[in-house]
């Protein structure tokens, strides 16, 4: 959620929520800085924290331009410091922060936390001219980091939305490459568009292909990894077309529904009401709040993975003060364990039934999206045509002498608006092919999955779920 | 080379140079639809096809803004057709073109090429407002796609430098997954920026973001393939920066000097002055041309890959009429066979100092863009001071009523000056950020590489040259 204001404070509900997953087994492992940790093989600790929430009115356009956050924000500068000495105390494995949009932040954080946390990187951003106000992305690892990369996804939203912003700040994905114990993790930090209106979500098409994005730039990096972890704001609710479409293509799992003992909000929300910066409004429809952050992870065959304990905040500072997050900070256990590996039979009909229908729904959502695109940029062609005669009768008008005055006044605004039509245009057109492009990666994978499906063939698309697995069982 | 003109036609040398490989041995290899293929594993026949030069004329501005290529190139037309013929006649496994910057031209040779070349994908892209024309990669493939998917370059080039166009291009790296064989091949083509002036680049620190990127994207995505190929118009020469760059980080092999059985222009050149649609001013300094396009490939431990031959076209075609391709096709063929595992030992220090000094020599040059990115942005920002001061003057002139017809005619470009300058220096500031988060991913592999070199540690880093191979070797 991009905008959260200011709301009461408050506590919400507690509970722990015992699911179907057998009890952990200890499993010590070797750190790679020589001491048994048990249960530990990927991530033990608390990979994922969300940042501070820097400023209600963040997305003032004005903030963007002056890249004044650091100076309109009452609380950033404690809560920056309070996020450090919260971090030094509970001393996670990793921890990943976003909308840190000011690198001075990251810096002053990277100083304070170097002793605990050697690692750190902040995913900075460029795209001509999205994203000038960076990623706000960061991370701070006990372990070293092997490699680092990001993608920035093509589609942001709209940059005369201003009001709204997200254009403005690069929306990415970070990738971070890791070994622990001897095995690779792929963790992997991102932030989509936010939502603003769910009865009339005109982001929608984009979130769908940024979520596509994101599934597909884990599909294609993480096939040599051991364990992936995703965590990140994803603004999507679990049901949500986006959150299915990630889920069905990269096979990841919800920590929140696969862990035995989480503690937090009622129905695991991540932005409730408690909090002092949530917009109370934006949540009328949920009184509870809702659960759009998430930690989601898996291994490959011969490795079996689980959440331990899932805990967030519960909208409140313990110990007085502002919340350090505006959405609740998600804190895992992860534990990874050997296990045998199974040779995944290809999926049945049944099991491909719901990777089909998701594309399938995708599809349909960026179809849509693509025509909403080039029907704006037929509007903005009208506008210039427009534009172009008003700027003819204007010179007209001039040359005739008769109230030249007039005419040369107008010129300017004619000008602004024939330039204004033109850049709408060409973003529209752009847009419609960045929707296309996603559609026709979707749809390739929507024909293969299809054929395997029709034919029964054994031969499984090397993008179908469970091929890494495969794989990986085949060589073993 | 992005705007070779037209010259005369010639013919150039053609030599089969022996180069030091042991001679090919044949290793029949399970074709997908049956039928055994002697010397194939990985990509049998011609894996690169060089696109049809479309017009002499095709950086003008007015074309790029007008996508009137296919009006105003006279041979296009013609040249699609040949170029259709000429690949149903020479059945590739793989064609790659560039620069088919019109996508009816791809959806014509689809139609004709559907019967040899069932697969085929074309590589749209957007990026707001960078690429606007698409990024003119597209691929026709014997053998099923299994998966594709792009990445468009950070940086490429300067909107302003309208006669030069790339900017407009969105210069990219396409990838295809395919399965030949039982072997997964990992299939990149690609096209870099330009060098329009060899003795005065300022492109160069784009062209190694770029060429970082490139190799960046492959080692990320190409962690699982069995044999990766890399097909592309790097105008880059065999020693520059970026080229050397890109090879020590990825490990590729370059085709023409590792074949024995070449045959095309002396010193493999893909740019030679015979080219009816080279520029030969382009290459005064160079009267045999120069050698920017390239094949490039490696296997995995376990596989040996080698070219068995390696022809390029010389400048004119056989058959009369224009060049198919205005830089010179390369038409190779790959071999690969199944060798035993060898377990890479961590590379030496001498094995090391070629990849240190390379990402040295990088850093260096990103650094020097930086600056100069940087002076350029305070240069815009004194433009705009001056701009909004005139604007005041302008404004005091009007409310005072002297020369306020003057003052109101010069209140449209004053306005137009404030925005351009506003636009280079955001510009500016981003290109400083794009190629700071370059340097920064590449100072990071630099760190790893000296620690390894430094500690002569058995832990090598993750991303060095070789990694890939260790851990299939280990795993077999």
């Amino acid at each position: 959620r991009g905008l959260p204001g200011r709301a009461g404070v408050g506590r919400a509900p507690v509970r722990g929520s015992p699911r179907g997953r057998p009890p952990a087994r200890r499993c010590p492992q070797r750190d790679p800085h020589g001491a048994p940790l048990p249960y530990t093989l990927g991530v033990r600790g608390n990979p994922y924290l969300r940042g501070p929430r820097l400023a209600p009115a963040v997305t003032s356009p004005a903030l963007f331009v002056l890249r004044g956050i650091p100076y309109l924000s009452k609380h950033r500068a404690d809560r920056v410091k309070r996020l450090g000495d919260f971090l030094n105390r509970e001393s996670f494995d990793l921890a990943l922060l976003e909308e840190v949009w000011s690198e001075q932040d990251f810096q002053y954080l990277r100083q304070k936390l170097l002793p605990a946390y050697p690692a750190a990187h902040y995913f900075r951003r460029t795209w001509l001219f999205s994203g000038i106000i960076g990623s706000g992305l960061c991370v701070f690892s006990k372990h070293p980091i092997q490699e680092f990369t990001q993608h920035v996804f093509t589609l942001n939203g709209y940059p005369y939305m201003i009001h709204h912003g997200d254009w403005f700040c690069g929306k990415a994905v970070g990738l971070l490459v890791l070994r622990l114990g001897g095995l690779v993790l792929n963790a992997y930090v991102t932030h989509l568009h936010a939502e603003y209106n769910r009865q009339k979500d005109i982001y929608l098409a984009h979130r769908v292909a940024q979520a596509w994005e994101l599934a597909q730039f884990i599909h294609h990096t993480s096939k040599k990894a051991d364990v992936v972890l995703l965590c990140g704001d994803l603004n999507l609710h679990p049901k949500d077309l986006g959150f299915r479409l990630l889920k069905e293509w990269t096979g990841l799992q919800d920590a929140y529904l696969e862990t035995r003992d989480f503690k937090g909000p009622e129905e695991g929300c991540t932005m409730v009401p408690q909090n002092c910066y949530v917009n109370r409004q934006e949540l009328e429809q949920f009184p509870l709040g809702i659960r759009i952050d998430y930690v989601l992870y898996k291994a490959v065959s011969g490795l079996y993975i689980f959440c331990k304990t899932l805990r967030t905040t519960t909208g409140h500072e313990p110990h007085g003060g502002s919340p350090l997050s505006d959405h609740e900070a998600l804190m895992a256990t992860l534990c990874v364990r050997h296990s045998p590996p199974q040779h995944n039979p290809s999926p049945t009909h049944a099991e491909r039934s719901p990777l089909i229908s998701v594309l399938r729904e995708a599809w349909t959502e960026l179809d849509q999206g693509m025509a909403q695109g080039r029907w704006w940029a037929t509007i903005a062609g009208y506008v210039i045509g427009l534009g172009l005669l008003l700027l003819a009768l204007l010179c007209a008008l001039a040359a005739g002498g008769e109230i030249r005055e007039v005419a040369v006044l107008l010129w300017t605004p004619s000008v602004g608006l024939v330039l204004g039509a033109g850049a709408f245009y060409l973003f529209h057109v752009q847009e419609a092919k960045g929707l296309c492009r996603a559609r026709a990666e979707l749809q390739h994978v929507l024909g293969r999955a299809r054929e395997a499906q029709d034919l029964g063939s054994e031969s499984q698309p090397a993008g179908l779920l469970g091929q890494q697995e495969v794989d990986r069982a085949e060589e073993q």
